[in-house]
């Protein structure tokens, strides 16, 4: 019971020396990473360049704690800090107090969200956010964010949470651009580009290892951080009116508590509650790519807690909302990581950062961060997905395409509800036209199949219909009428046996179309037969009168009900494999 | 083409001498039966009595061209008649210009809603008023209705829209009952409850013909309308405070023409909305019902457009919103009908009454219609439906449940609404964990069942995994971890089998997800099959990637992949039954 909540009872029972060599050293790498992302992640998310180091300390001790996955790697992400930038700016101005003290209530609040859903079960809800709705969400707050920091590459002042917001509020600016910034800008992003266009390969080619050039790749953010800090210092480039991060609050996270007031708290449920899912979603999807790889498991109601916690965490150190980055885990990953304490380490690595580095990230360009951020988000959309996707199901695209425009033009809130809300009308619209097939014997074999798709052996008093959805009260009606038309248009019918190995859940309204469907049989003196009827569906059939009523028998298998209601049929189509066997061979 | 749109085309060429007779011995009986009923109803709906003769004329008419059911009867029902009381009295106050106007208005904005969505085949839409939300309206309406009626039968005033404004206006005029009319209304009651339980089987005791007995209970309110209106007459009882009809205007019904103020448009699309819904489902059961002990068919969608224009037809005749009638039809049916025409001789029956009766009808009693109302609406209430729902299923109870209480405490469409909401969030809770079952070879046969409710044979190194539901966004994620942990748990495994005769679909995150399992059990080194797909479900998936990338086959059956895959463990169930066989000869 204590080993579920808290998973470091078990692995940490036989932490080794082996174990803590691995994992210091993915925390070495890994902290490298997160420095400039952390900053960047901040500015993101309007907050001061230290928050986004404090939500990397606590956060990642409680993910270390109650975390199922080994190699999750928690902290500020790029989504969540757009979230966190719209959500809290809709309450106050940024740079006020009351900014920060929103930021810091939305994080207790999904936090908290997040662990009364772990502890209920409830981790089943993030399924609803689909596949398209999904990547449809990543492309168009990835477009987003990148349009968002254009303000920062051109040094000008520019505001909005919508792309036509964003667009109108930079034109009237382009007079205002300040060149020097630019420079560093596009020479960060072309530097960025460059590395991840030929970085790896040319590392490859020096006889790097492959894992250690995936990590090389990933750190390279790290020298352009470096190069641009020297030169924005060597050359006062703040004079000349690129703007730096300036003075960073250095020492350790300062204790803090979130608001409680209710006003607060009812403006920001909707929001947190969003973050909390995507982010829980973003995290478990990473996390079980990386479990599966060692053959690990990982439990999501648990994870749920564990994010929670870790938001919890951030609230009440200084920080903002958190959850599990994407490239963040895979480096952890790639660079070794065994246990959750890499996690930890990676904490410290972090604490020693902001005591002994941010007076040296004083002159780091604003620039230089927003060019990472526009990097990084850039390179998850993937347009091969809307490609995809379309190819592969025109109603999975509209709900893609749904939330990739109500994304763009009016926030990510509407966005994902309405690509949630549309993609389950269409499931509703699907499962209330249900596909139905009329089933004959595949020669030599007790299998039956589709009519219009198979060569199969059929009889003329049988009807064998294959019902291809639960009997739910969207699709009951259908049913009925499929039925009388079926059976109006071919007199010799005296059987009708409906196959329902497709039948996974018959609801009240299915039972009533049954029982119509059975009684308007019997007064055309038909008989009505069920086969392959699953074990729920028949437990729940037997709390109801209809097997009493039912003018035929229930058989086991569609094959012993088509021998059993016309034997020579099924005798012939069994033959026919002997014959085909016989030529065979 | 022609012949789809206009049914009488069908039936009439071939309209003879017999089914005239027929028709016309039909008509007078429902004539009788309708003449109380559309005075009560028009009462019911807070307009004059002779509106309801109006509805009952034209609508008639306009069914008999269009409609595919040779036996449904339309008029005014209790349920349309009281949401139209609901909807208008919002709007204007009752006895008023405004009030009437709107009742046409309603009707033709109805008719309007039924013709579209019949003639773009949105008749499937009428299937997500579920079996349970359905008799929980017609319950909780009725109890409404009654509880309604009760002013009439006390003769004093009263108002509300739902049960607690009805009780708690009821109980300040409990000193003011009128005594006649009380005696009045109970005397009616008392008898047609008496008719209701003894007249068939006394009459059938006399030796008259079960369907002719039938027809005279449904009969019996004309009676109960002759007698209370002689002692009316007879003995003054308006001077005694006995409510009685009085003048209702002779004559054809009037030209009339709905209002097309927008914004009396506007308040009224959502109740016209749910009348057209409501009315369509409750006829169409009606009508399914009766052509199938004919073997006749009924064509859901053009009975969209016979009632619609039936709607239309009452707005423009002075009437309001008309559907299906179930007693009515089911003594249309008794009494003979052949043919629509019925439904026309039924419009010169009311004709002849509105022009000859009405001066009678003066003395009329309204506690009598009352009671005759409050009988009708009774009996349709079946509690053994609820219990037969709880035993059943409990989420369809609570669907149920959910009805009754919200149109009881806050309206019609409040709890109708509120049914619908529920009942499909509990389907997408209940698809969301969907059932999966380990299966193995039924000894004998090539038929694959539970291990854990049937004997089978099974493999060791084959994991034959049977997924009871579509692979859609809700349980994608369900299914990666359940394979996950079925392979974790069982080490010597080195295949697994998706069966998936009951995945009647795969979207975008369902093919997402047999990807990444894919992906994960090449990585341990297990290979994935799948059998029994479906055609639909194979199309789709030729459009991806997946077939390619699949580690194992696809399989035509689940036995073909059991011999396959574990040839030996195949072949020893099949032998059971040789042994089984000879065991039993």
């Amino acid at each position: 019971m204590l080993k579920q909540y808290f998973p470091i009872l078990v692995w940490g029972k036989n932490y080794g020396r082996a174990s803590l060599t691995n994992d210091l050293i993915a925390a070495i790498v890994v902290t490298l990473m997160l420095i400039p992302q952390s900053l960047a992640y901040a500015m993101l998310a309007g907050l001061p360049p230290q928050v986004g180091l404090y939500a990397s300390m606590l956060p990642l001790i409680a993910y270390t704690i109650f975390g199922t996955s080994r190699t999750l790697a928690v902290g500020p992400v790029a989504s969540g800090s757009l979230m966190t930038a719209v959500a809290v700016g809709n309450i106050a101005a940024q740079g006020s107090f009351d900014y920060y003290l929103a930021a810091i209530s939305l994080a207790f609040i999904s936090g908290l969200i997040l662990v009364v859903m772990g502890f209920f079960r409830m981790g089943f809800l993030a399924n609803f956010l689909s596949h398209p709705v999904i990547s449809g969400f990543v492309i168009a707050s990835g477009i987003l964010i990148a349009a968002g920091q254009l303000k920062h590459i051109l040094g000008v002042r520019g505001s909005g949470q919508n792309l036509i917001e964003i667009s109108l509020g930079l034109i009237p600016q382009l007079g205002k651009i300040s060149q020097p910034t630019l420079l560093v800008g596009v020479a960060v992003i072309c530097y960025l580009v460059l590395m991840r266009m030929h970085l790896k390969s040319l590392l490859l080619r020096l006889g790097v290892n492959p894992r250690v050039a995936g990590i090389m790749l990933k750190s390279s953010p790290v020298l352009a951080v470096v190069i641009t800090t020297l030169v924005s210092w060597r050359y006062s480039l703040d004079a000349i009116g690129v703007r730096i991060v300036g003075s960073i609050a250095s020492g350790l996270p300062p204790f803090t508590m979130p608001s409680f007031d209710p006003d607060l708290w009812r403006s920001l449920a909707g929001s947190a509650l969003l973050i909390s899912v995507i982010g829980f979603v973003e995290s478990v999807s990473v996390a079980q790519t990386l479990a599966a790889k060692r053959r690990q498991r990982i439990i999501p109601d648990q994870e749920m807690i564990a994010l929670g916690t870790a938001n919890i965490a951030s609230a009440l150190s200084g920080g903002f909302p958190v959850n599990g980055g994407f490239a963040r885990s895979v480096v952890n990953f790639e660079a070794g990581a065994e246990t959750p304490a890499a996690g930890a380490f990676t904490a410290i690595g972090i604490t020693a950062a902001i005591i002994f580095l941010t007076p040296i990230l004083f002159f780091l360009p604003q620039a230089t961060l927003a060019a990472t951020i526009i990097v990084a988000v850039l390179s998850l959309i993937d347009p091969g997905v809307i490609k995809r996707t379309w190819i592969y199901s025109k109603s999975d695209f509209a709900a893609m395409l749904a939330t990739i425009m109500l994304t763009l033009l009016e926030g990510i809130v509407t966005g994902i509800l309405s690509g949630v809300a549309l993609s389950l009308l269409i499931h509703l619209y699907r499962t209330s036209r249900p596909h139905f097939a009329i089933v004959g014997q595949v020669p030599g074999t007790e299998h039956f199949r589709n009519i219009l798709r198979h060569k199969v052996v059929t009889s003329l008093t049988v009807l064998n219909l294959r019902v291809d959805e639960s009997l739910y009260f969207p699709n009951a009606r259908f049913l009925e009428d499929t039925v009388q038309n079926l059976v109006a248009q071919n007199p010799a019918i005296r059987h009708v046996v409906l196959m329902c190995a497709a039948v996974n859940s018959i609801d009240a309204s299915g039972l009533e179309s049954l029982e119509a469907i059975n009684a308007r049989l019997r007064d055309s003196d038909v008989k009505l037969h069920c086969s392959e009827i699953k074990g729920p569906v028949m437990d729940q059939l037997q709390r109801s009168h209809f097997l009493e009523e039912l003018t035929g028998k229930v058989f086991l298998s569609q094959y012993e009900a088509f021998a059993a209601l016309d034997p020579q049929a099924a005798k012939m189509a069994m033959e026919q494999r002997h014959s085909h066997q016989i030529a065979g061979n």
